[in-house]
């Protein structure tokens, strides 16, 4: 997709092996955290297990994982709050499916969760999840610069009504409208971007990273999360007019506002590899230990789907 | 309604005066802890304060307070903890009046969250109150006792999938069929008291209450938590029996599970009364300085309505 810059040279061949490692790490100590299945209420806990353990690429928790090494730190460190913001995820995807909202059916091609348990424990079970995400916070080893109360702070301000919460409102108040290309980047921002940050950030912080590397990681994690989320809207069209036989992209369907939408998808991709270079060129000072990192950003931003 | 005992007998005068100073304590810190109504997205801010200042009686909150003042501290030092507390219980009353779950139109006299805002909006203002309420425990003073940490889990697993979620999905499950008092109870420890158990801790630990003191209130808690909800299912039933013309209570409608419909009324108000009595027995080792904490009980406890 986007070319990222020079820099940025060698993706580490060990990435695919890297994040198989991370991602079963994760789901144990996710395993480990959320209540039983058989747990009462079992369908409230067999929902929430239900949407966390249906196959997501665990992209956050690597982000944080992989920020927590680019510190110099440990990963076993990051691992409570790679779980923390994966709750945060899953729970906004579920209540993000809702009949009342995008009204999704179907999600990495399983029924979604109020389909199989229906709308009220769908509702609950995302609740539930936002809410594990702050007990596992809590769980987290504090550091001497980052106290339970920052990071409890970092993964509210970045779920809540400002950013996550907030751009799912504004995103569903710009179907059918015309907005800006600002408005459109703030929509990003809101729901894409602010989770991926908080993702880097807390792997930072979980290993008492400097001021510096925070700063270097919030940069990434800004022009990473827009870049991935117009690299999105960009797939979002050209596979659908590739793909014969598939009926039109969904947020054609809903009217979405999108980059190609706006700008067409030439500019579109002038955008996306801008945001590309910008996010790799933050990574600098963290050297080569962010080399991970790097791997990570060129698996997020050149895919094909 | 049920009796006190002995040890509980003058209800301060002063209680109605002091919840109104508290009521516009807590009002003023939750405008200033929100966003404003005009910040972007607005409608979904305006969302959040219609439901957050519909005129609750900030029951949960004073409890709070009450709990730093009988464990001698300074009310001010419980206030961010108090307005978490309702957060969360504001979030969890739009979340149960929604179409999918308890569907109900109106709450205190005026249309619910829904009704006004639409379901998606409704949703995602529950969600973004939720996230609020940890934000503002990050914000309040850790306690040489009780760091961020303690103070943040305590109130995320009163509101999580074992506790205040789970007694919701257990509520809705119980509809229709014949459950046993003991797994009626379990619902009511899980709707009602974990909250209000958890207030009064976060109250104590708010200023650094002693392990005894900390004991003491959620003993309280628990039993002034119970007691609170086979009140209320005895209410409905008392109520909607003697005003005549007017349609009959909703958990009889809903066929939910409560004490008069599993027990019968005389034997619902002796449990009540039992509980009552050990709610305020379990203040003993406060002494003097719980008065306003066992006003506060008999206000909860000897109501009509």
């Amino acid at each position: 997709m986007a070319k990222p810059s020079k820099q940025t040279a060698s993706p580490s061949k060990d990435i695919n092996a890297c994040l198989a490692r991370w991602t079963g790490l994760v789901n144990d100590a996710l395993d480990r955290y959320l209540p039983q299945p058989n747990c009462a209420p079992a369908a409230l806990h067999r929902a929430m297990r239900y949407s966390l353990f249906a196959g997501g690429k665990r992209l956050r928790p690597a982000l944080c994982l992989a920020a927590a090494e680019a510190c110099g730190g440990q990963i076993e460190n990051a691992i409570p709050l790679a779980c923390a913001v994966e709750c945060v995820h899953t729970y906004s995807l579920i209540h993000d499916d809702l009949p009342a909202m995008d009204n999704d059916d179907f999600r990495r091609g399983r029924p979604t969760c109020h389909k199989v348990f229906g709308e009220a424990v769908a509702i609950l079970a995302g609740d539930a999840l936002l809410t594990q995400a702050f007990e596992i916070v809590a769980l987290a080893k504090a550091q001497p610069r980052y106290s339970h109360g920052d990071m409890v702070l970092e993964l509210a301000r970045a779920a809540g009504s400002r950013e996550l919460v907030g751009g799912q409102v504004a995103d569903l108040q710009a179907e059918g409208r015309k907005i800006s290309t600002a408005e459109l980047k703030r929509i990003h921002q809101r729901k894409t971007a602010a989770l991926i940050r908080c993702s880097l950030r807390l792997g930072g912080m979980s290993v008492n990273c400097s001021p510096a590397a925070l700063d270097a990681l919030t940069e990434f994690g800004t022009n990473v999360g827009l870049a991935f989320q117009v690299i999105d809207d960009i797939l979002d069209v050209t596979q659908s007019s590739q793909q014969l036989g598939k009926t039109a992209g969904k947020d054609q369907a809903a009217e979405k506002a999108t980059y190609p939408a706006i700008v067409g998808l030439e500019k579109s991709r002038q955008i996306a590899a801008r945001l590309t270079n910008r996010a790799f060129e933050s990574l600098r000072p963290l050297g080569s230990r962010a080399d991970l990192l790097r791997a990570l950003g060129e698996l997020m931003l050149r895919r094909d789907r």
